[in-house]
């Protein structure tokens, strides 16, 4: 990790890889549109050329604004909209301890987002940046990268992206603790509530209950899946009941969908098992177990590993953290 | 409201008040420690000599940051406890319409956020700030006031303090809707949960109660008091059963108390009828009517009286706006 620190630019690399400048800074914004072999020549020459576009970036500045920026969900409503509100103010906690100020900001889109982050960068000198809820194809990594500005992602990348310090919650290990606690508890036919739109999050939610129900003989997978509303949690419980009636618990992928699921529980008399996934305010009103991601945790590694980019420490780069959840189980 | 600027300095408040230039600043510091004659006659110094610490602070800025500062709550948890965030998100969204910046920070004491003020002003060159959950002997407003950094308080004040722009939420109102919506729906003998260290916004809910049960003949005021927790929550409701167990609806100060007892209905088969207040998730989940305060219009409000201040508007200072709640009703 203690290489000597190089003075490679995008142009020295594309030289190295033998492809132009636009490739490279393809490969670093838009890494999902490069072919595979073009991709693996760029980062065998990023990696022989130790090219570090943080430092190149970081050189050209005069001072420090001691402030970084994060993103706040523009309209947090329903029952698991102000999770990452336990993060962002753990975030701030964290940034205060060593004297860094958090600007948050409001954006609908990653386009929008790379435009506050335009504006912040001129307007304030901002010194990083913390990316939350990443997605497949999301731009900001690639623009960040580029561009040498000091981030860390809350949230793995979910399709091919350059190599970047991110931390993230091991949804996965959470359902599978999630039917793990269900199965121990003698229910055997355990169905799954996931979202429609399951890309990434949603998927890896789903896996840990496949992987934790396959562990169990004649396993069923019963799998329904609606967006993300307390009606539809209540929908899906309904529909389960009338085309599975002897599916006796339902992992949830959130816990907008359990509570709904837990109020039809509570309407009808039946008596569904459910686990959440949040730990929410909502899910604690109704009594409903709920995996709980350790926010606090995540948002102070974090800003150490940003914190870590912004004081040229040794080994600051690329760094991932994959945290383990735990699972609230209430009776 | 078009008087001239005038060019008062704190001096010349003292001087034409008769009084210290020290007793100036403890009015605009800590007017509850002013004598009410003293009060008065600095009060009639700043009106005759238009006295406007903004003015003059802000005459000696260079240039602007374009950013403000808010207060996050340091550890959000809870029924309640993230009724703030749609404050700051709505406040967040304001002042980026009108390109400004929004810092947050946490502080468990006025000490501390007034030290966050030093800092932010220091290095960030902040251009104002948004007091929230103003209290009894609030020390920020007389800080502010006094240093003529442009602030607009979401929260009135509940004790003296120098004249000020603030907005506020009825929180009288909504109670006394939520009351009156009990009565119309037929119930005669209802109860107040309330909290047991209640200056200022508790008493304020309590007083909403109390003036739509006194226009019902012959009502009888039972008013339980504690903690804001679910636990005591339900504690109230079980005291009530056994104290008065012909009462059949309570209004609750709050949505954690009106959870508790909500959860004890159902543990019980008891059928009290409850309204919550600040319409959470939790109240979403258990299908609690509760109280909602117009967040969002709010924080567009601070932002307008702020920006009014930072550009200089004619009549920009000491606005006060109460808001109506409503009442979102759940069968």
């Amino acid at each position: 990790m203690a290489r000597k620190t190089g003075r490679a630019t995008i142009t020295s690399v594309a030289e190295y890889a033998g492809v132009s400048r636009q490739t490279v800074s393809n490969f670093l914004h838009t890494p999902e549109m490069v072919a595979s072999e073009t991709r693996q020549r760029v980062e065998e020459a990023i990696a022989a050329l130790d090219y570090r576009p943080h430092l190149a970036a970081r050189s050209m500045r005069t001072d420090r604004s001691q402030a970084i920026a994060v993103r706040i969900t523009s309209a947090p409503e329903g029952v698991s909209g102000l999770a990452l509100e336990r993060f962002t103010h753990a975030l701030c906690a964290a940034a205060r301890a060593e004297n860094y100020h958090l600007i948050v900001f409001v954006a609908d889109s990653d386009e929008e987002e790379i435009a506050t982050y335009k504006d912040l960068l001129a307007t304030l000198n901002l010194d990083g940046v913390v990316v939350v809820a990443t997605h497949r194809y999301d731009q900001r990594i690639g623009w960040l990268t580029e561009r040498g500005i000091p981030f860390v992602a809350f949230g793995r990348s979910w399709s091919p992206a350059p190599e970047h310090s991110w931390v993230d919650v091991d949804g996965s290990a959470g359902t599978y603790a999630a039917t793990r606690h269900l199965l121990d508890a003698g229910h055997r036919k355990i169905a799954f509530f996931g979202w429609d739109d399951s890309a990434g999050v949603g998927d890896d939610r789903e896996s840990g209950w496949r992987r934790a129900l396959a562990e169990s003989p004649a396993a069923e997978f019963i799998s329904l899946n609606r967006a993300d509303t307390i009606e539809n949690g209540a929908a899906m419980a309904d529909q389960l009941a009338d085309e599975h009636p002897d599916v006796t618990a339902a992992v949830c992928v959130s816990d907008s969908i359990a509570v709904g699921a837990a109020r039809r529980n509570l309407e009808t008399g039946r008596s569904l098992a459910l686990v959440g996934f949040d730990d929410t305010a909502a899910a604690l009103a109704l009594g409903i177990s709920s995996v709980v991601q350790p926010l606090e945790e995540a948002a102070g590694h974090c800003f150490r590993l940003l914190h870590q980019q912004l004081t040229d420490r040794v080994g600051a780069r690329h760094q991932r953290m994959l945290l383990e959840p735990n699972l609230n189980v209430r009776s």
